[in-house]
């Protein structure tokens, strides 16, 4: 395996001010696994799924090199279901319902050939659940990112903690991070936060970009301003499954190679807000994504002469 | 004249959750022409202000450059006045009182050697005075640059649309960009409000940045990420009086040219932030600007080869 990634495989339904998706298939570990198949062909996807699940989607992430000896199905039980709604500035939400029902069950074994993958992906997901991932692997893996919410840092900071002291790379969005550093200042937040064990910092803005941090050093990445946004839903999930897999794809942890792979997950999110849940990062092809990299390109570029 | 500027002079308390400034020196005429000031050495302002407005600030803003015939200060009578609290995020705020008084009065009669100046910047300011200044200017102007809110927007909004009608550049904010246009999406509000007149937009985003809009490019320039955020005010207008004193300078209306002058009004806008007031826009240095215009550089500099 190049890649396995932990976390959940669920249903969505999701409500904008634009329109609704009844029930269409999401979670974290689908929207990673699919935006990281872009550059790899053989992952691993750790996470379990009731028998409701659609063979038709396992069969659309076999295809894309995603291995499922890792997601268990359970009989009888339902898959993890959320409900959300978004406000009219699409970049906020609120929960509307949460079932979590086979997640409860959640306490991965991992097969013997994940077991010594060079790059993890934890996906937003109960720490507890992310430790035991790492905690299986025979070796350190050359890369570790990790994503979590806020929820985990009021209910099980302690946790929480211990985790992000084993990765090296952490991605939360600005509200995370200020809460997790007690630091208005999102460079005072970063500064704290790389303290705390990561080498770097990813900061999730949303319609407004992701910052970059490493001890010394700070990148910033808009977001493409797109005509029309119908779903954000697994946007940041996808930033950061296009995020791992260039890296894993290149294997160069250099901070300039890791503005990279933020320019690559953010075209990437760019696609998944086009659609509602997974269905535009089933079509996108790689002419696609290299005409948006161009875009992010122009979007961002100037010369200028010093003023002095 | 090179440039001239319509807009307040005005006193402001400030409210942070950070601190308090009392009674400082505030307004956008204030603002933009030390910001242009940093490229031009003949100003024009003009504005009206009561008595108690303090002769040592008028000497600071003589000693930059900034001719004072426009200004009408108005015995017995007390400069526009105004507070504000900012939230917690330091990108919202409440105006917590607003005392018009010498605007009341503001009928501006320009002084002769105005009204041939290229360079003309309105303010934000209720738009009849702005049309009133566009009136006075003997032949068109090589450049108008306007600033506006969105309290203009729901008191005035006819005579709004006519000064926006005889603009180049529209500088408002997202939220203004959207209430302006009737779009949410930032890419076709921006396509709608350049049929309106101006042929280029910026819209402001605070510390999110902003984006430059042409009929077919689009250009995003990053706030720079501060340690501290001491006081947001005048910050929007440090961008305007920047970016328009750049292109006044520079004398090249190309939307390349206007990217760089986009960083240069950011560039300032950052340094407007870190102290109260004007304060820090008083003892700016070009090498601090030069160093400042780097770190932009820097912040968004990437190189990617295409994955295709």
């Amino acid at each position: 395996m190049q890649l396995i990634t932990v976390g959940t495989v669920a249903f969505d339904r999701i409500e904008t001010p634009f329109g609704v998706a009844e029930k269409t298939v999401g979670g974290a570990a689908t929207y990673i696994s699919l935006a990281a198949s872009v550059f790899l062909d053989k992952m691993g996807l750790v996470s379990v799924v009731g028998d409701d699940f659609p063979e038709a989607t396992m069969d659309q992430l076999r295809q894309r090199g995603v291995d499922l000896q890792g997601l268990e199905v359970l009989q009888g039980k339902e898959s993890f279901f959320w409900a959300g709604r978004y406000h009219y500035d699409m970049n906020t939400r609120d929960t509307l319902e949460t079932r979590l029902n086979v997640l409860l069950d959640l306490d991965p074994t991992l097969p013997e050939d994940y077991r010594t993958a060079p790059y993890v992906m934890l996906g937003n997901l109960d720490p507890t659940v992310q430790a035991k991932v790492l905690d299986q692997m025979t070796e350190r893996p050359a890369l570790v990112v990790m994503d979590t919410m806020n929820f985990w840092m009021d209910s099980a900071m302690e946790k929480l903690r211990e985790v992000i002291g084993r990765v090296d790379i952490l991605t939360i969005n600005d509200a995370e991070a200020r809460q997790l550093s007690g630091e208005h200042s999102l460079v005072k937040a970063a500064g704290k936060i790389l303290t705390m064990g990561p080498k770097y910092l990813v900061i999730k803005k949303g319609e407004h970009g992701a910052l970059l941090f490493s001890k010394d050093r700070v990148f910033f990445a808009p977001a493409l301003p797109l005509e029309d946004v119908v779903d954000p839903t697994g946007a940041g999930d996808t930033f950061a499954g296009g995020f791992i897999g260039f890296l894993a794809r290149t294997q160069d942890h250099s901070f300039d190679n890791l503005k990279r792979a933020i320019i690559v997950g953010s075209a990437l999110a760019s696609f998944c807000c086009e659609k509602f849940g997974i269905e535009r990062m089933l079509e996108v092809s790689r002419e696609d994504i290299d005409q948006r990299i161009q875009e992010f390109v122009d979007l961002v570029d100037f010369d200028i002469e010093l003023v002095g």
